[in-house]
């Protein structure tokens, strides 16, 4: 079968190569895959693995072979899952804990956008704790943990205020639930102060949200995309004591979250038009490297899926 | 009666003044105050209150008028509180859930030492959660709160290590039960990686420091003695995932905790020569300049007490 793997001058140039069949351990079922979506975290793995290296973590298929030990849905189930870096392949071997049916209506590309940017965005709202009649701020709100975020954060009860980088790429954020809607240079000024800040961004965004952040306030960063120093007032505790910082990398959570049965709520909530994943590029897995550009580039205002 | 107030300086000329006798609520006892002790949170009042305003929160005394609602103890009994910024005086009320016995042998200055200090150790290693065969590190080691979480942290099965801002400062620490002692200019290379940071320093100390803690780890902050801003490596986060940052401030803690059953375990411990809250001033409380100065210079290596 056919796998993506990386190049060897470390760059986007991403190909198909013939690779073995999956040989699955016996919690896993084996997924004809359909769909993948590209997150920035596998663009920053481009540069780090050697060369020929399998790729992948969101996968949307059809299980060929359940799992040995019973677990799982049958053969013919279509599932989207979280792969084990091996998952922009053919087919591909998924932890049963690790995978939730998807219901019907709900299509691959929106499938296969889910895993990681909404279980990511899940567990900072867990991580936040009862967000009913709360405000939380997203910073980064355009990408697409961020999207997920402010309406996962909006069904959970909260007033939400969304910063993003552009006027352009605030453009949808509004009918996601957001009530506030900023850009980054708007600063701190343009919004109320918020129980809850959820941020990617760190640096001179993180500082400017981190001063709405009231005492007892909960802040969950989930990346830092300007790879900045982070860097808080000298006052950051005093001003709002028992505040709260915690760093959430989602393959850190997983062990200790039911993840199969997360993912398996967050697919109910788009089966429901409850929660929109926010595809906006669509590429072909044959030939990656454009859709790969686009979301280094940051071009992509949501998520970028490839199909196969 | 007597009372300690501010001067219309704003500075260190505290002296005692004609005030009116305590008039409890149900819920306080009327303690006559033997010693009181000072904090660094003491010292930074004294600028920001009118002249003329009371201070105090570390008290030891005899109870001389139960509480009315029949809570806490009879009089007659030694007792060690919190008080409500009023405890610099002869008399006090202090509320019966914010007070505990003095175990026999125990004297007045240890007593009067613990509150404040005591129990912001106390609820840094409560944050800190699970500390057995864990790695400890707390920074400010040598002052009142430092020297009493090296001793807590110990109690509660970790290995602790030390940091303070001179070899003079760190004297004593390891008879504490700290294994690593060690002085700021000698980086985080002079120690091994921490499960948890205590920090009261902040800038770069706190940065140092921070190099330390493991991917879980928990970072409780109570002070910022540098004023410096807080500033982590722009990949705080991403090399210890999970990694928590808790700031920490008594007064937003005691609400929520049971704070004189915590105030009575620490007095045990003071009891049971398992806790040396490591009183090493003791002055006047009539001429209480020169103690407040030496806190507010550092000249205190532990807890400084006023004794009536």
């Amino acid at each position: 079968m056919q796998a993506l793997t990386t190049p060897a001058d470390g760059g986007t140039r991403v190909r198909p190569a013939a690779v073995a069949e999956p040989e699955p351990r016996p919690d896993q079922a084996v997924v004809e895959v359909r769909a993948v979506s590209v997150n920035r975290g596998d663009l920053s793995l481009l540069g780090m693995l050697p060369p020929g290296s399998r790729l992948g973590f969101d996968v949307a298929g059809t299980v060929v072979h359940s799992a040995a030990d019973g677990s799982g849905p049958p053969p013919g189930t279509r599932v989207a899952g979280v792969a084990e870096r091996d998952g922009w392949s053919e087919r591909v071997a998924l932890s049963t804990t690790r995978l939730a049916p998807i219901p019907d209506g709900v299509e691959w590309t929106d499938a296969a956008a889910l895993p990681v940017a909404g279980l990511t965005a899940l567990y900072a709202m867990r991580h936040a704790g009862s967000l009913l009649g709360r405000r939380v701020l997203v910073t980064g709100a355009s990408g697409g943990v961020g999207r997920i975020a402010v309406q996962l954060a909006r069904a959970a009860g909260a007033e939400v205020a969304a910063w993003a980088g552009s006027a352009e790429r605030t453009k949808g954020l509004a009918e996601l639930g957001a009530a506030d809607v900023s850009t980054y240079d708007a600063g701190p000024e343009a919004t109320q102060p918020v129980h809850v800040l959820v941020d990617s961004v760190g640096g001179e965004v993180l500082r400017d949200a981190f001063q709405l952040v009231e005492p007892r306030g909960v802040v969950v960063c989930y990346g830092n995309t300007t790879r900045a120093d982070l860097s808080l007032p000298f006052d950051w505790g005093h001003a709002r004591p028992g505040v709260r910082i915690r760093y959430l990398h989602l393959f850190d959570e997983m062990p200790r979250r039911p993840v199969g049965n997360d993912l398996a709520m967050l697919l109910r909530l788009v089966a429901d038009g409850a929660l929109d994943p926010h595809v906006t590029l669509v590429g072909d897995w044959a030939d990656p490297e454009p859709t790969l550009r686009g979301v280094g580039d940051r071009q992509v205002n949501g998520k970028a899926v490839l199909v196969l």
